[in-house]
């Protein structure tokens, strides 16, 4: 079958090494892309360029409308548009999907059945970037919540557990303080949870809900919430199911994706061949399962945990009596 | 010295079983305290009174300033204003303190370092209670972030840090994303941190300080952020100390106090003496302080902890080679 064309950005801090790492093993196992490269980040911000990325940028993306995309440095200063929120509603990429999941006993964890998929409202909430200086003392941020919007991430939910096989969906929100804008996704949140009578469904508000996936994740399966609350809840989940540096990440649109790892560029780490990979690897798997091609994902995601298993690992994690080998980047690739 | 008049509601749910073995323990240790009964809650929401608080019940918290509070129900159904909030605005109660500490051996806890105090913005940020309906498909709620509000709380959580020897204080904010709301209030963060050299400083995002925070809370002290954050990650901090059921918490404004356990009043284990006093008993313990009465506050918490070391406790919590004796509420007051 035909080459898939697909968008990569090699990104900053260790953005290069994990990408050309991962690049190296799904090529390895056979993956059938062709890679246009774009150049996003720090020195396209500081060109003056919006979010960071060129129109020739835009046109590749637009064009083939998968990108892998290695993390990026923001300059510090402030005033500059976030790349990821900007490719993210250019292209309706509605749902980020994050699946955290304890690798046990390849990666210590204190939660070795956990199994969770966090699923993200990703365009709208207090990321539609829309704030006042009313006063030079007074501040105010909008957070926005739609019906359409909210169905759409809900629905994705229902329909992502019914196709993996997952029995239970379950909702967080505050709409004990936010009665309208948490209140509305919940209320939609009901009303597709009973088109779904083969799924268990059920709703916590995010501040105990939040305690108990800090404490007991193996009670949960499939969580849907809006945006913000998955940002900070996506984190926390993937580092106490191992590190948020084994995440990977799915930006889901109608036509579009955008694949990720879910941690930052790490500058201090950076050009030193240290950086685990294993987050945009995994990344990278979503996205050939994306593509069509599982089977490659499947190649790749057990070479990966064959990797572990025989006890080669980067400095950032460790598993007591599997962990023999502490090896940089490119080993880790090669392994 | 005189008896320090305070006002006291039993709440819902498990609340009046909770107050009362709570009032039991520190009358028995020499508590100086007259108390002024308020009814409030779910009774008083039913009837009709906004915030579920009688014009009689805003009178005596007035007078005593001093407020000590079981859990309430706010009823099913929507349009009741939160009673909590309530409190807190009408009598700018701007700092939350909420210590999340560890009692290893004592009860199960997979951190038995975590000392954590979360310091909560109380007034401001989505809890404003401002949302508007656009259109019937659009719901805006306001973040509002002030620098009169920031510069209370910040500068309340390092008086805190150099008064109870404490090293370092830490800001959690979402700055990449909020620049104008959670920039000012990590710009005052710092602004205020250069005024205590002897104290040390950082500021995390919130989503990757949630993940540290959850997997590794030892590194952290205190710990200072806006109003939901504080919220969501106050009940993620006590529950991974050991349990939100043995968190109390202090609302501080410039003369007024309210004290109370960060949970719920859990109905459905209402009435049966199962429910664990120890939340609002430590609520209570910090009211002690709070009131000038320090050397009963030490003999209360010396009192439970000992409670607990010699094997005894409800329920709801469990320490492997400690626990002996499973008790009811009452049993666990007397003893
Ligand atoms: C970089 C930042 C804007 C982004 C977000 O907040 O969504 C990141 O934290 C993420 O989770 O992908
Ligand atoms: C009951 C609710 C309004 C309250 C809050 O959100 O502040 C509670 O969760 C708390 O933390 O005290």
């Amino acid at each position: 079958s035909q080459n898939v064309p697909i968008t990569v950005a090699r990104g900053d801090g260790i953005g290069p090494e994990i990408m050309d790492a991962t690049l190296k093993i799904i090529k390895a196992a056979g993956a059938r892309i062709d890679i246009e490269e774009i150049e996003v980040g720090e020195q396209v911000y500081l060109r003056g360029v919006s979010a960071g990325i060129e129109p020739s940028a835009w046109e590749s993306l637009s064009r083939n409308k998968v990108f892998l995309k290695a993390p990026i440095t923001t300059p510090q200063g402030g005033g500059y548009k976030s790349l990821n929120v900007a490719v993210r509603t250019a292209f309706s990429l509605y749902a980020n999907v994050r699946p955290c999941v304890a690798y046990h006993p390849f990666v210590d964890t204190k939660h070795p059945g956990m199994d969770v998929v966090i699923i993200r409202e990703n365009e709208e909430d207090l990321y539609s970037g829309i704030e006042y200086q009313q006063t030079p003392l007074m501040m105010e941020s909008l957070k926005l919540i739609s019906r359409p919007g909210s169905e759409k991430i809900v629905r994705y939910a229902f329909e992502y557990a019914r196709s993996n096989n997952r029995k239970k969906v379950t909702c967080f929100v505050k709409d004990n303080i936010m009665k309208q804008s948490d209140g509305l996704f919940h209320k939609v949140f009901d009303e597709i949870a009973a088109e779904y009578p083969d799924i268990e469904n059920e709703a916590w508000i995010v501040d105990i809900g939040a305690a108990k996936l800090a404490d007991t994740p193996e009670a949960f399966d499939v969580v849907v919430m809006p945006n913000l609350y998955g940002d900070i809840l996506s984190d926390v989940a993937a580092q106490i199911a191992g590190s948020v540096g084994l995440a990977g990440s799915a930006n889901i649109g109608e036509g579009c994706a955008m694949f990720e790892a879910i941690h930052g560029s790490a500058p201090r780490r950076a050009g030193q061949n240290l950086a685990n990979p294993s987050g945009l690897l995994l990344g990278a798997v979503l996205m050939l399962v994306h593509i069509g091609q599982p089977e490659i994902a499947t190649a790749v995601h057990n070479a990966w945990l064959r990797t572990l298993e025989e006890g080669i690992h980067t400095y950032d994690i460790y598993a007591e009596g599997v962990s023999k080998q502490k090896v940089g980047t490119r080993e880790f690739a090669d392994a």
